[in-house]
């Protein structure tokens, strides 16, 4: 190849680097990675540079995987058995959210980052998904339901007869690294009410939650839902700290009983808050309690508010407690968490009032209220508890072929199949593998088609459970 | 800034481009220019270089966008309304699949790359959306649900127990651009046979398909189903054209009716196909004329399994169409599509026999019918037919409160839940103002509380269809 020479004037610092790159065999000489550097610019192909030694490695490695398919690290594959199980559980769900009169809705996958990034932390960001850019679109999967369902409900918000009571039941994405062994991609209930400022609200939502729970055979031995108001905690600590010390303690506070007694004093001490004062508050065990210690504007108004969301709650699924607090950007009033008894768990649920949230995202001011429930946890502590619904996957019917009678089998399949579920062998084989395989797919019951049956028009029906065998005839199944 | 001055070389079409860059004003001198590529290289910027002036005007207008949050192009907000309609025809779905015998499954939105890319065409892969890499982890969406039942059907091949009769019903995502109104984000279901080699496989999975519409009310006067088998084609093909034009001529003749006679005639005079050859083999219209065709044994064989298939179909729904062909690499056997009899939308679903699929991927050979039938289209043809469920948003009761009577209200209303949908006003309006509510979010029935109600026990429930009012005893609600 036939190159021309040209004069190029390059700062210190980059002919440094340059160097560093041919010393470490990358490239041969200067030249060579100049030349690359223009390559690469010009093809638009960017990128970090690769030492070559490792790439071969990596190679190898990636190679080696690619020979087995996987899913990916931290999803979940529904086979049919645990399918049944979240169709089952899931359609509790729907069914309780309606009885209170939410409606289902969903959303998109994902969002414009923008949307996806405008309330979150930090801690967020680093988690979201982000879709490679085609054109100039920026997009990432979702990672919770009420951001999106904010968005739906402020792209009608005029239109729509307040309060606006919806629900989302459906998956979100998180990335975690895979060796946490938590999951990447999640199902959860979203429950979202629009439109209404007044405690009902709150009870509304919280009396849906535990109803959800009860629905699927959960009862008060086994769960309960620890109910806080922001302005209370918030009012109650500024008479100990200040404003720009709130956002620490406030995230000390809600960590305390993951934490030992000495982590926690530890860190009030890290932000300067005296630990005894802290400990004042937290030691509140009933609302009664609250009231006797000094509450300013804020904090009075946060107690009566709790008041009367718990007037209206079943007191033997609920416990007032201080220190839930749910990070502190989101929420403005009540605030809930719902724990299994033994705490053995995360949250079951949790949520909240968020009166701030549909201004933030430029929507006209809107009090919410509302809460999410995860689908992992929740089947964590139904099957600790034996409630984990059993899976029915198999038919009701199973056809068994006995000779040359499969055009009029297939015709009684068809009329079956009207009103019940029904397989046949599609694979043809004999009867001792046509009732294997009806075995294997858990079939309810298996019916006996053969020539003498078409004949009489009294087939066998035999209860695999039971084993019991009875003569049914054709018209009447 | 002091420089240093190197010599370099470089070829002269890179040179070429660097001075066009310098020419469109983007450096202002072939120095800069390299300097630029350098300092890219070592920060590992890359990427393609923007003209300065376009950014101004680009950033301006996204900054417009931005201000109003909007759901990306080509996805689907699912209102109450929508989403009852979704959820109403998707259930019916479900019930048709599973009288039939087929499990419903689930897997994660994305997938390994290397998955998702391993049988595609290249139009597939610019389709693709990709996630940013984390870590060393490749993923994309999905963009249809074989390929990733394919994967969980490999995960588990030996000890399922064969044929294993699965469905997703479930979104996928495909990048478009916006301009072109499809969307990226659509629902289909999609049927999946594994382990069954017979004609019996591929007629279950059409019957299902069939079935499938009829539970929505669709009748042989809406739709039919074209049926055909790829080895009776390629056989004919092989016939009169060479095995490297095979791919080129199948895909001509795939889309022969959406294209001009005289476009069909250049297409093939293009690839050096016979006209007069093809149109001979398209004339074909049934299963005899086939038959007279010149047959070599991959045809005969076709022929054979087609006939065995539609002896098994319910004919008024089926029409034999010897120019349905499916893309090459996917199919084997029998293939077909699903039409609404007037041919104004595109398919409503099409499948197939692929029995190479999980060879390629690394499984044991297995065979395989199926099929998938997309939402989107669905739903136009119901409309077009007046099938389209009404939506079911309101719920049974609502209950409206004169006076002071909310607690006595409430525990009416716990106990009302445990059999109907029932919601009242979280806001305590007035009582116009809660009637104007209810009305709104279409209660089907409103039941006055009041005090003198409470006494007598005997609560008025107005339906809000007929207008007409009733007394109702407490108890028996």
């Amino acid at each position: 190849m036939v190159m021309q020479t040209m004069q190029i004037r390059l700062t210190p610092g980059l002919i440094e680097e340059v160097k560093k790159l041919v010393n470490r065999g990358i490239y041969p000489n200067t030249s060579e990675c100049v030349r690359d550097a223009v390559r690469r610019l010009i093809t638009g192909a960017g990128g970090k540079i690769e030492v070559p030694e490792a790439v071969e490695v990596v190679k190898k490695i990636k190679k080696e995987v690619k020979e087995q398919f996987q899913k990916p690290k931290g999803t979940t594959d529904f086979y049919p058995e645990e399918m049944s199980v979240r169709n089952n559980i899931f359609s509790k769900l729907r069914q309780t959210a309606s009885r209170f009169g939410f409606n289902e809705i969903e959303t998109p996958a994902f969002e414009s980052l923008d949307l996806l990034t405008k309330k979150s932390g930090e801690e967020i960001l680093g988690q979201i998904f982000t879709l490679e850019e085609k054109g100039d679109e920026k997009f990432g999967l979702r990672f919770d339901l009420t951001v999106p369902i904010t968005r739906m409900f402020m792209e009608k918000q005029k239109e729509l007869p307040k309060p606006v009571k919806w629900y989302g039941l459906s998956r979100m994405w998180r990335y975690e690294r895979p060796q946490a062994g938590r999951l990447r991609e999640f199902y959860q209930l979203s429950v979202e009410l629009f439109g209404c400022e007044k405690a009902d609200a709150d009870a509304e939502v919280i009396n849906l939650a535990v109803s959800c729970l009860k629905s699927l055979g959960l009862t008060s031995e086994d769960f309960y839902v620890k109910v806080n108001n922001r302005k209370l905690l918030q009012g109650l600590l500024l008479g100990i700290a200040k404003k720009n010390q709130l956002e620490d303690l406030i995230r000390i506070i809600d960590k305390s009983k993951k934490i030992t007694d000495k982590e926690f004093k530890d860190s009030l001490k890290g932000i300067g808050v005296d630990y005894k004062e802290v400990n004042k508050i937290l030691k509140c065990k009933t609302l009664e309690d609250a009231g006797k210690l000094k509450l300013n504007k804020m904090a009075k108004e946060g107690l009566e508010e709790l008041k009367e969301v718990m007037n209206m709650l079943d007191n033997k699924f609920i416990e007032f407690d201080i220190s839930i607090a749910r990070g502190l950007a989101y929420y403005t009033g009540t605030v809930f968490e719902i724990y299994d008894k033994e705490e053995k768990f995360r949250a079951i649920a949790g949520g909240g009032r968020y009166d701030k949230l549909v201004e933030l995202y430029g929507g006209a001011k809107t009090a919410a209220t509302g809460f999410g429930m995860g689908y992992s946890t929740l089947t964590l502590l139904l099957k600790e508890k034996d409630l984990l619904p059993e899976p029915d996957t198999g038919v009701d019917y199973f056809v068994v072929m006995i000779g040359d009678v499969k055009e009029k089998a297939l015709d009684i399949i068809v009329d079956l199949r009207k009103k019940y579920s029904v397989d046949y062998d599609l694979s043809s084989r004999n009867m001792k593998n046509q009732l294997k395989y009806a075995d294997s797919v858990d079939a309810k019951k298996v019916i006996f088609i053969g020539e003498e049956e078409l004949k009489s028009g009294m087939l066998t029906v035999k209860d695999m459970k039971t084993g019991k065998q009875e003569k049914v005839s054709v018209d009447i199944l």
